[in-house]
């Protein structure tokens, strides 16, 4: 599948764990880069300051290589799935030069009211431009 | 499901995000220390040391419900899986004082050697520690 | 001189370098817990909710030894000055079990309006609670 | 003073407090990033693998002026002063755009054998590539 979005990663020193390898840790920071780029970018630069935000609640992360500290990292991005209140996006890791796949991350958000923390449906605009963006159908 | 590892966690203020909530990536660093506490705990300060090492594979969490700084958070952890060469890690931060659940945690660690990163059986005294621990039938 | 103020530290895993010690960088993250429960214990819980609030200025530190994983470390702070807007901080990280000093860091905050960011007076109140706690001459 | 080196710094969601500035703490990290690279750049990119590596002994910065998320930051780096054993770097972050200085660095660097933590004099091609990048007499 092919990912619409990539970031090359700024990658620290602190992100460097005793054994020489990037934390696993450090990998969140990583997608919240990469997230936060997709969705300022598809969404608008104000996606986050408006009445409703989309919040993570699920995170599911797959470890496949270790990287090491001088590596050049990139993290992708696509949403996969359009629900009604909810949306998955589909990252990954791969080191920027051989493009070889280092960590898989699936992440479910939910559109929520900040005033109350309910849970709501998408806003129409947000659904039609990640539709356009990703060339999906508009559920 | 009982937990039998508890480990209070001393919040950071670098943990809390601009909406005054402590990050979701934080979280991962209290399950950190959860794991390590639990792991040198029941199998040996020097589990981390040796030729044969537990490395995460997969980590799956739920968001359940935000913190805020000043709140005290402790983390539980469990272990409720011993496969053959890998085991399943079960955790959740709950609130120190209302027990009230925030996120719940599922880290799937296998054993590999160190010189060759070769997954291989969970060592025999492990198992035996972990399974007493647990209260768990020894597979 | 005695440290009034002593706080143990729970290091984590991520704090660790490559080289197998605390990065220097995890300090000031130290440094910031024993800061705030000083301030939240001896202003009040609400010191930095106000409309006048201390802002860290200058940070000076010097390295001593270094710490490693699995160490027991405690912050100790004092404020050994108070100036008309500012006041300074000396705070120092020591083994817990052999007190061994292991940095020092010396923190100038200034006392700023949260609406217009001038500096202002230290607040009578603030001076003489930390007169208090510190047996200062109340300047 | 001219700064020989700059370096663009991908500041990430979790460099953010809940006032909405960057952390203070944060600036750590990012002078170290301007630190590494350079040191790679100049000394070569094995500067931290040999037998003699430079560590920190002191640091002092002055935070001049807050930064929001969404700024764009770039850290400039230069050695100014050589000594026998010892040498400083003066570092500040500024506003990419605007050139605006908004927090300045001096940190003292000491060689030392890895082996057993004495310090020596800072090795002869050290000195000599660090001269020649930054305009200095080779004392």
């Amino acid at each position: 599948m092919p990912y619409r979005h990539t970031l090359p990663i700024q990658i620290r020193f602190s992100d460097v764990d005793r054994f020489g390898h990037v934390n696993n840790n450090a990998y969140f920071a990583y997608y919240d880069l990469g997230k936060q780029e997709y969705m300022r970018s598809v969404l608008g630069p104000d996606v986050f300051d408006g009445d409703i935000v989309p919040v993570v609640v699920n995170i599911n992360v797959d470890f496949l290589a270790p990287v090491h500290y001088g590596d050049a990292v990139s993290v992708e991005t696509s949403i996969v799935r359009l629900g009604n209140k909810s949306f998955t996006l589909d990252q990954r890791a791969v080191r920027t030069d051989t493009g070889q796949e280092l960590c898989r991350c699936r992440t479910v958000m939910v559109c929520v009211r900040r005033d109350d923390g309910q849970s709501v449906p998408i806003p129409a605009p947000h659904r039609t431009k990640i539709s356009a963006f990703e060339g999906m159908e508009c559920g």
